[in-house]
């Protein structure tokens, strides 16, 4: 049995949870999540909340292709990668990747977590540095915990270039000098300064990462991510992403890069070589929603005018709400307790929002973080500025 | 463009691997995992490396499982679990988990991978040990690397219970001890001495940790994994497994514990509270594999048979195979070149089996792993041990 300090501790932590009304609840989906969905307990709601900035996560077309996976290719692999792992569907989906997001090689894996635990530790060496955005995604921190001792980690201040600038200049004895920035950061929704970023790397002759997983199918105008939109395609020496958001939904991410970064992945990866490969179903998925992004890049001009209606009718209602280019709407509540209560009382309303408190944003910094789909039609916007009026 | 220090050091690893013969070499699949499989280039071979146990990754009903639940889930949840991410056959496949193993509650995950990582780092705490087997897989190893820098690592010689319980002493001022082992070790094919690390943890109230990976549906005369081998299910305090290897193959794993433990996973596990849901269909096939597993015990009889049938065929020809219990069959080689050229040639004799070498296995213990399924028939069995006549 457990022993009681452990149990005592767990117990502690749940109640403070409780106590302070910072405990999650996992509300429960019954069916398939699109501009609608239908949770447990609650009926029909509008999603405001996922990361489905294409709709595609529910597309005939996307559904069809994963059922004619596991008729082509069985439910498992049972593999990893280079045992009996690779199907070519991975090769297609991964060749697919790499030419989408102007790359010469991608390599998938299944999840953007492993994909980014897999970078640092694999191709950092000792006597390298890493420079990353203080405001960087969970699992670009967690890669660099991961990395060897001897490569140096540095943290620069958000998006701040004359940090990163001098930092990199202190650093400038280091075999090699990586920057890595996420390209969309999830609780801000602001955007790299890619060009800048760009111009730093290569005066520095650092290697520029960028995690483009709220980028890619969410920004740019054929949803090639924040590279497009800066128009630098092919200019970002790594860049890793996720399936898992507007490219189906499923699961899965990639690192898309040289072709000898990504064969060094390949042999020497531990997430892919100790772990199963992307199920096939979900790479035919994947694979399909790249196809229909690519034949209806109108997703994307449907997605950016759906924002501009949520933003436009937040202004009116007299939300804060910092600006910026992408789906992703920061609504600033300040005091975690009344950003829970307002997403509660959404929900009541038939609207599905999160509010967000600290540690995962600054002390003080509660949201209510709303996520566009192009999947939402002018009916549902109604609604949740409805909704988001009787708060 | 990359620098020209990473760029050097990539190309001379990939050579230095190409030179030495130890590059990992893709083949690819073009049809569905079974008994055999069709590999492009090659043609049909006799899969004898992959974690089909139970050889249910191309079983029709969890074939068919997956597509149910793309029709009824769509293709994506498209988000984290805590956020809209969790759908009602999730919360099914976790309760199914829960009573399958003997644990009163189980968190899903995308991976086995990330299900291990999740673990330490959020379960363990300042002024904790953890100790962990020499032999674990590279997944608790990266979780213990996750830690706060507060506990204590330390390693026990593989199985070794002496060395195990002087480090529990030597640490009995630590506020929880914890101990972890892989239920069956990947490499080795032996099995964790179970009832002997109950009764230590139960001596020193630590808490005992079991991955069986390659334990559950492979293990146990209903295939409940080492737990149920040794006649001790329920007692392990934490146990995580995958779906990715026996229960359908596809991906995915569990912890299964406590409620109260499930539950501070649940809203402090980074890899569950910042990466995406195991993909409805995903759940669905392992759900059905746990099914058909319940209601075909007989599936475990044909693993052990095939097993003994094999083992005693390898023996009969002379080969070097440690004894165990498991479906995992190292045949020892000794030169990694030696072993990698032996894989050649069994593939082409239409036999897929993989060689391994340093730095998985320790140097010159090189080998050849086999792997064993429920699927084989007798005369893919007589037709491997003609192959390995020929060596």
């Amino acid at each position: 049995m457990p022993n009681a300090a452990f149990q005592s501790r767990n117990r502690e932590l749940l109640e403070s949870l409780e106590t302070s009304r910072q405990k999650k609840r996992f509300l429960v989906l019954d069916g398939p999540l699109g501009p609608i969905a239908q949770v447990e307990g609650v009926g029909e709601v509008i999603v405001l909340c996922s990361n489905n900035y294409l709709g595609l996560a529910n597309h005939p077309e996307v559904v069809e292709a994963g059922i004619k996976g596991l008729e082509q290719y069985g439910a498992g692999t049972a593999s990893v990668r280079f045992i009996c792992g690779t199907f070519a569907c991975h090769r297609d989906l991964e060749a697919r990747i790499a030419s989408f997001v102007g790359a010469p090689a991608a390599l998938s894996y299944v999840s953007c977590w492993t994909a980014n635990e897999a970078v640092f530790p694999t191709l950092a060496a000792p006597g390298d540095v890493v420079l990353s955005d203080a405001l960087n995604h969970a699992s670009i921190i967690d890669s660099c915990r991961l990395m060897n001792k001897q490569v140096v980690r540095a943290v620069y201040r958000h998006s701040d270039l004359d940090d990163l600038e001098a930092k990199l200049q202190h650093q400038a004895d280091k075999a090699c000098r990586w920057v890595v920035t996420d390209g969309v950061f999830s609780m801000e929704g602001d955007v790299a300064l890619l060009p800048e970023l760009i111009d730093i790397c290569q005066r520095h002759d650092a290697l520029l990462v960028v995690d483009d997983s709220h980028g890619i199918g969410a920004l740019g105008k054929t949803g090639r991510g924040t590279p497009e939109y800066f128009d630098c395609l092919g200019q970002v020496d790594l860049l890793t992403g996720t399936l898992g958001k507007a490219l189906g939904g499923a699961a899965g991410g990639y690192v898309a890069a040289s072709a000898d970064a990504i064969e060094v992945l390949e042999q020497r990866g531990r997430t892919s070589l100790f772990s199963n490969a992307l199920p096939a179903t979900v790479a035919c998925s994947a694979l399909k929603a790249i196809d229909i992004l690519e034949r209806e890049p109108e997703r994307m001009a449907r997605l950016a005018s759906n924002t501009a209606a949520l933003r436009a009718g937040f202004a009116r209602l007299g939300f804060d709400c910092p600006d910026s280019p992408t789906a992703i709407i920061p609504i600033m509540i300040g005091d975690a307790a009344d950003a829970i209560a307002k997403s509660n009382r959404l929900l009541e309303l038939g609207v599905m929002v999160i509010g967000f408190g600290y540690p995962v944003v600054p002390l003080g910094e509660a949201r209510l973080r709303v996520q566009v789909s192009a999947a939402l039609e002018p009916e549902h916007i109604e609604r949740c500025l409805d909704a988001f009026a009787q708060l």
